[in-house]
């Protein structure tokens, strides 16, 4: 199959042609190169949802509820899955059979499984990638589902328009997220399993967070660390009044903080409800248009990165061993071998 | 003051000349390569110790009693803390009275934090260039203290010859670090606060997923996020007696596990040995050896795509822009446009 043949399967939504470009993509198999160019003048119609946050957290079963309601309303869903605990891919790689999402014999749901090791070029190279083979096979929204743990799996959030926040109760996700840098690029919170103990509090932790920014994280983990969660909450009290649950103005989006048990379907509602506004924003802001401009340069940037990187080490396998050596045996210093490489690099 | 009064000064181990170039290289002032190619020479020497771990584990106080072991030996001791919630670097961010430790006025240990973002050139770059100037100034051992969260935090540890991984127990602490890639890093593995329920299911998870290897990480995190951990405990009956508790053969290294009360100095003095037994491994074998030269070409392809992306973020920046905007306006694909950019750096 050419690589014109296969831009045309996809373009067609052929489902066998899918499943193999994305294999293509995912493996940096020869010539996947053309077939992103061939796909590119035919995406960008694609709302892509970030949906993260750390395993027992219940994102799939949240997934699986997004997918029910973007069907409802007619929309063929597409999801990427990084995530070994995902019931989608964990279960394929352990040779189990695997757990079937309900949705997954339907014809306008796509599920696809990426391994969160040995991709060429980054994990987040790969999810950009296989999340525009969807986008050009015509699916209207493409969840990706990472799991909240790695710098790695954080940049692929870069690729989505919207990122979903996914916690439950009393897991001491906040400060783990804090951590991350996942608070940085959360648009919306679900707080899940709501009905479990210290759901209010998790709610509380959030709103301190994101009213206090980036300092926040050390106040609250310190807060945590010293057992004084008697403190935090008093802290609370005095900051949270000062935004309104939800709201996100014309400059500046607020991530809303919203209950739900996904389980039995409770809150799924509101979730779906604060996602379709932060699209509104992105779509219909100044703000929210300079915000995607801005993670486009920041993908460019990342594939320039990877790019670089690629090409270096390909034609500097031979410079890179010797400069181990005289590293190793003193012969020079680190710095000045550096500088070497790259200028070896560039005068190819 | 001079590149070389400052190398100098490091030399003789003035505190204050020691300070400043950590700072300069920290902070990547103009003339900090100069720097560390003077360091250079004299670099090599120290052991350097990486400990991470999730917060909460009691990192910093297990750190506080290694300090305290080594120094009753006479070495002198390093420590960079990259960790927003140690006492060493959270209460200064904060503007606190930093919670001193108690070796903060012994002249044989030198306590450095950093902090965790704004670095140029990466975290790991700024943490490997902090940990040779402190081995340039004749600590005999530097700690490194990164809080087990994120890739660039893991990298820190590939500056490490030996890494401790510090873990308590009921925080699905194990999952956490074998999602994060922190089990492939761990040496030894210490589970403190070992009076707490639920350590030796701590000890038996860790013994299942070492003796499991990669694979385990999806087994457990399923078993674990289907509460089904009577499953887990009885597939550990079959595997963990196949490994000698610490043994490690001439050829491969087997993590250890030991258990500690760090707080109470309980068990410190088996992570100790532990950590002695490691570094004679990596010394005396030539399969530490040969890990040892692993990780110093980790190193370079580390420190050489962070040359090379500060040059051409440096070179192209105007050329990254239109890049931008073309892809935006859709006038150019993503992958023709980074293709151009690699050529156009290479062209300078």
């Amino acid at each position: 199959m050419t690589v014109v043949d296969l831009v045309d399967g996809v373009l067609a939504a052929d489902t066998r042609a899918v499943a193999r470009a994305m294999r293509s993509v995912d493996d940096a198999a020869p010539g996947y190169l053309d077939l992103l160019k061939g796909l590119w003048p035919h995406t960008g119609k694609a709302w892509i949802l970030g949906v993260t946050g750390n395993p027992g957290a219940g994102k799939s079963t949240l997934c699986d509820r997004l997918i029910e309601a973007y069907r409802s309303r007619g929309s063929r869903v597409g999801v990427v899955a990084v995530d070994p605990s995902s019931p989608y891919s964990g279960g394929a790689i352990l040779g189990d059979r695997i757990r079937m999402s309900r949705h997954a014999l339907d014809a306008g749901v796509f599920i696809r499984s990426l391994a969160t090791h040995g991709h060429l070029g980054g994990l987040s190279r790969s999810a950009r990638d296989v999340v525009r083979v969807l986008d050009a096979a015509g699916y209207d929204v493409v969840i990706v589902e990472t799991v909240g743990v790695g710098q790695d799996e954080l940049e692929v959030t870069h690729t989505a328009h919207s990122t979903l926040v996914v916690m439950a109760p009393g897991m001491g996700d906040e400060v783990q997220a804090s951590k991350a840098g996942i608070l940085e690029c959360a648009d919306v919170f679900a707080v899940n399993k709501a009905d479990r103990e210290g759901a209010d509090g998790t709610v509380r932790d959030l709103e301190l967070m994101i009213s206090l920014g980036d300092d926040s994280i050390l106040a609250l983990s310190k807060m945590r660390g010293h057992g004084a969660h008697g403190a935090a909450a008093g802290f609370v009290g005095a900051g949270s009044g000062a935004r309104a649950a939800g709201a996100g103005d014309e400059a500046r989006w607020t991530p809303p903080i919203l209950k739900c048990i996904a389980s039995r379907g409770d809150g799924v509602t509101d979730v779906v409800g604060a996602l379709d506004r932060h699209r509104a924003w992105v779509e219909g802001t100044a703000a929210g248009r300079a915000r995607r401009k801005t993670r486009l340069a920041e993908q460019l940037r990342e594939a320039l990165r990877e790019a670089l990187i690629g090409a270096a080490v390909h034609d500097l396998r031979e410079c890179i061993e010797e400069a181990v050596e005289g590293v190793e045996a003193r012969r020079i210093d680190p710095y000045t071998c550096t500088e070497r490489l790259v200028e070896a690099f560039r005068a190819r």
